[in-house]
């Protein structure tokens, strides 16, 4: 929302649209109403190696394939939308900085979720259907969850006032470059993700029986370590925050990709070292079905006991939630969504590289070199 | 097989017993019946801050329980047993170095899968029952897999011919070491799954229609660097093998330690970086189910395709192969059973350190540096 | 100082002592004067396998020897201070946690560099001798350097006003925890070093011919990710400082330690690459005096260019630089000091394991998964 | 010579010219006479994105500048030549693969070091003139070491039987590639340092009373893993070596590449633990010329004690000595060298990705994924 609320401000300074005004009449609706917005950003995007309007098919990034007095339609999909089915508006937004000739892929605007047109598709996660059996042991994680949908857009029409960007490509770059920074910013959400594995790795450790060994003792430092620095970056981002023109606050655009490119990096480490800590029980454990069998229920509770006062079944329960969070459904938002979700690695890298001020790091060198030239 | 043909060599040596006898007629039947043989030593360990006589529960390792004129009782379980469904035999191994008050439990046997108080139960893997339902597509991987078995020897008789150590304690280390020498040795299998995941994720990019883009290059170079590194000590260990006194080879312990020590991080880096190219999509695809509606089938196949000439079915598939090796089935294999099977990363670490002639490296450095004092 | 004037005023409240007053002096004292003030802390430690007072000699770690009226008597030493002789006055601080037999080792005071018995002796650096040939252009670096000293305190004696703590073993911890704090907040100072560093990488690379390789410009990005990770920590720690009993603030001691701790990391890997970068030259120039040889300078200048319109020597210049932040004068302050200074990386290590609340976290995941025992 | 060996019999074969004959000879002569031999490859190269015939000084690639009945005079340069001031001839190789307009580049020929024309300009190295100061211990390895030198050919005259290829710029690229496969075998020489470093840093722990620390203990066994790591992929591209058409043996080129390649980055982290373990007084020590002061030699002798029974001198030779192959002369050859000798990282990148067949990775990822397009 931040980003297209400060974007908004500065087309409107250059073009005298109303985008900014529509846009903060949308907010105080969402806020009065308490709603979730899902901020739609990613396109499928087809053949990488292509511009949208290259794309042998043009409704590989969401465009304008119709103008009306009262509006425009849609065409087009967003990928990837974890959220989306619990939110009651999508908030759009385009995916890439824009050419001249992409002038109908670059809009912005916000639609409820029901409008005509719309159509959620859910994707699998691994380990999803483990939810469907009669096993809640097996699912690890009965609390949270959570889904991504490709959200897709068949011809659907939006009204005037909720358009925010319609054709101002120079802006696109921006859009993008915003949202993204608040997203990145917002991965700091991941290390709530870590403490949670971090304590079933301390728990398994515990029920194991080696609390105290030194290697396990300086793997949970590490793990902490590791999710700490990813805290780091998330707060220091936030806090070397600037106002934009709009009056509104936007994190530091540096910090911030390095704070998600580390997500990409350190939450795969910390899966690895609880899967150290927690032993290979976390992958062969036999289902529920067997631990309540008649038949074998015995063996499963005598051989897979720990230390003598924790019951097989708590045992079973911390393993189940590190296969959750390492293999299962959970891991897909822990490791593979750290990776891709607000950007794939290189485009983090690529924003580190513009906001790194070389030529001012080149200058202190020669400086210090006694190098004259410039 | 090879770690009970040196050991039981040089326990008769020691002890004028006949074992290694008894382990040759064995292997011979082996071999002209074309057997496949469980090599079991993991057993479930219990408290494991308490060696196995003393835990609460006796039979938390596998021991002897009744001592009869043509054989021996044992009850107990071996744990993480990947084959054992599909072996004909059983060969027990001691999994600790045992104390002289563990003599019980320094026993090694052959027994058939199918012998009387032998019972098997499976683990659970992630997205085990993928292959149950009727989404072929949704498997990934519908050629190859495996899968765990929990083996409980609920009083099980082993006649005399097929005990191959009982008792003889201080021998369980070096059955144990070699063992784990072998078994560490073998994880070069990993680089053969790792051939197939680099090779995943270099069709992903062929897809995603970025094969040239230096940054994805780049990481399959990485990818092929770390698996080619696992190996090199797979080969050099086995390359730098030595001669038992019972004849047959044994590899270079170092070095397959080292090897092993690898594999407990380099295939979670192999992991990650598959991933990176991979993209999003790999855990946000749509089910089979959903490619195939009549309804939505339509959206799925239009707005999930790559390159134009690839039909998105095929890029479906290859999603799906990397999810299989990154968090399903396959994953339970690639990554936590290359940090936990043939011994866990602080057994391995245990033995470099056993094995690293610290003495003479000093030595090394006294010389060097002139300092006289030993 | 902020340490000893939250800790004095915390001992001022258990004890009624008058160490916070007499500090408040001292430091008004030092600001009016606008003096610079080594904090000591570290002793030579002997073996460290032993508290102080098991020392075989006494003095190896700094200690009271003789109680006057007026004040005591003081021996030892203060080991590895950076800028002591650059600074008017040394805040001595106890280095460890004291034990109560340890009392007489329990001692802070302030004294002036040149007060009678007290002796620095300063430590060789790599090249350090660079400086005293008569060859400006092999320094490196002319501009900035610093070096260490033993400070030997051979009897010293120490006023009453200048003692802030002596023999309340039970504040030694907080004193060396706060004062260690702030140290490794400090080591922010480090990325200003791998700013000079990464410039002189990516100016090296321009002389070269190659700024736009890929590979090239992957690497300067690593080095600005891991260099502004550094950073994130440091100010994460600074803002999300709290205020003590005494008023002033103190950093959050887990990022504080984070910080530190991947400074014990990071400049290495940031080094490494700015070697890949620069190429072998950075260690096999000739030099100065063959460059302005007669016989053999015109072979130097002409073998040594790289981009035409760059003169050798500029290139040189870069090389010498980077051959001093990696290897010479200033590399032991970028690596072997980022290791050790403000405490190893072990010291860290201890306080991101006490300060991670790993009970809250093991509740949070017998939470999820549904665990009811504690 | 192995590479100049067999590409000299397969250049014959395809031109009918008498190189391998030479070269024979030529090799016969070293062998009886017991020669070293410097294998000199690299050259300067100028700017790095500009071919040899493109550069603007035409000699920044050795080539031939003039041709005679009897032989070739050539002019140039080879740059960081390790051992070439005690070698007794140069055997010039081209640097890289020449394209047909580099004929005069693609040169190689036989010459002893004290020809005519030839000029040697030795390298500076960190530290290099402690061993002219008249403090033995402050050199830290009075025992070995080496240096670089930047070879001069001033139009070098070069006798027929001497060359062993000229202008065959097809086979230049054949020969680069053999001579770096086995020189970055070669680099197996680095484990061997390695070795030292591993055995200093244990020292230090002895004489710093912490070798039971486990920190320590585990750090040396990181130490050893790695060095182990690179040792193994040495062994590997040996052992897997196969006949040329000359009947020599070739390593194994992929495992070659991955062998130098962590080089690149083993060595680094190695030195960083021996840093860790061997605490900040590597950095610090007084001088050879404190510790034999009369007036503070005691403070030195006293404070600088580790352990009770190691004199101090010893420790500080051992502090010395890390020092060295840290950050010293032999942190040349170490750290830097095994960067850049026998190539850069990059180059070994480009070779693994040549060498991977990735095709058939593809086909087996298409397989198993069940794609039937090729």
């Amino acid at each position: 929302m931040n980003a297209v609320f400060s974007t908004t401000y500065e087309i409107d300074n250059k073009y005298s649209t109303k985008y900014h005004e529509r846009f903060v009449k949308f907010l105080k609706y969402v806020q009065e109403n308490d709603l979730v917005v899902d901020g739609a950003m990613t396109d499928p995007k087809g053949d990488r190696g292509k511009s949208p309007s290259a794309q042998d098919d043009p409704d590989l990034y969401l465009h304008v394939v119709e103008r009306r007095e009262d509006g425009i339609v849609v065409r087009g999909a967003k990928a990837h939308q974890t959220g989306a089915t619990n939110s009651h508006e999508i908030l759009v937004m385009p995916t890439v900085s824009m050419k001249p000739e992409d002038k109908d892929y670059s809009i912005s605007f916000a639609v409820p979720t029901d409008a005509p047109g719309i159509v959620m598709i859910i994707g699998r996660q691994s380990c999803d259907t483990r939810k469907l059996e009669d096993s809640p042991l097996d699912v690890g994680n009965l609390r949270y969850g959570g889904m991504e949908a490709l959200i897709v857009f068949d011809d659907v029409f939006i009204p005037n006032e909720r358009i925010f960007m319609d054709g101002e490509t120079e802006f696109s770059g921006m859009l993008v470059e915003r949202f993204a920074g608040y997203h990145r910013q917002s991965y700091a959400c991941k290390t709530g993700v870590g403490d949670v594995l971090i304590g079933a790795a301390a728990v398994a450790a515990d029920y194991n029986g080696v609390p105290k060994a030194s290697h396990i003792k300086d793997k949970l430092i590490e793990m902490n370590h590791l999710n700490e620095t990813i805290w780091s970056s998330a707060l220091a981002c936030s806090y070397s925050g600037w106002k934009t023109q709009s009056g509104n606050y936007m994190c530091d655009l540096l910090l911030a990709n390095v704070c998600k490119q580390n997500v990409t990096r350190f939450p795969y480490e910390i899966s690895r070292l609880a899967q150290d800590i927690a032993g290979g029980m976390m992958v062969t454990t036999p289902s529920e079905k067997d631990l309540r069998s008649e038949e074998v229920g015995k063996y499963v509770e005598k051989y897979l006991k720990g230390v003598s006062d924790v019951p097989t079944e708590d045992r079973i329960r911390i393993m189940r939630l590190i296969e959750n969070l390492c293999l299962g459904t959970a891991a897909v938002g822990y490791l593979t969504e750290s990776m891709h979700g607000a950007g794939s690695p290189q485009a983090q890298r690529i924003m580190i590289a513009r906001q790194s001020n070389m030529e001012e790091k080149k200058r202190f060198a020669k400086h210090i070199a006694m190098i004259k030239k410039a």
